[in-house]
């Protein structure tokens, strides 16, 4: 791993939240950004050496309303950076480690995602992404 | 708050996490401290731009010991610089955030620390953290 690229946090009112944090870390979120194919709207802050991106369910099968559901509110995952997204999950997956995504995927802040299972990461869900160059 | 200094996570068997996190991270630990006021054996990585913080309990009363048994393992708080941290629990208090020590503690690695209630923080439990001068 690179570095640790940003840190999810499920909550369930992103405007309240959105409030909440810029009060917590002295600055407003810089963006928000809707990811259709996971169920999620975010906002992201800057904390100054990582990025904090909120995750608000947009349907009921998001994996962020089954997280609240069960657990609730809270950090959700911790993602880090590394070079090449699908040679990490590659890697990985021969050291040991469980993947949720066997092929990487589009994630939020235009980067190809992947998580591994937090059964083999001490229960912390672990992202690895990978910045997509336009 | 300045940045994020350190995320702590709570692990059942401090030298099995270390092998876990070294294999996650890519590098092993570069310290193990204990911290008998608060219960725990603690070790760190460096993470490129934050510190990871294992922390395991040393006895049943200890926090570390209650969330693993509610919670199970996992990220257990975010911690964030600041540059005076019994000014900064004022003013959080004042802003209308529930403080869990209204007094600074000591922490491990050399810090005085003072914990927000997770209540007040969208179920993130926050630290605030100042390195002590010597």
């Amino acid at each position: 791993m690179e570095k640790l690229e940003h840190i999810g946090i499920a909550v369930k009112n992103l405007d309240e939240s959105n409030k909440l944090f810029a009060r917590l870390l002295g600055k407003p979120h810089y963006k928000i950004e809707e990811v259709a194919s996971e169920g999620v709207r975010t906002s992201f802050f800057d904390a100054g050496n990582v990025k904090i991106e909120l995750l608000e369910a947009t349907n009921p099968n998001s994996p962020i309303a089954k997280f609240i559901e069960k657990r609730g509110e809270g950090i959700h995952h911790l993602a880090f950076e590394v070079a090449n997204v699908k040679e990490s999950v590659r890697a990985y997956a021969e050291n040991g480690f469980t993947l949720l995504n066997e092929t990487p995927k589009a994630g939020a802040d235009n980067k190809q995602i992947a998580f591994m299972h937090p059964k083999s990461t001490n229960g912390v869900l672990v992202e690895m992404c990978e910045e997509v160059k336009s």
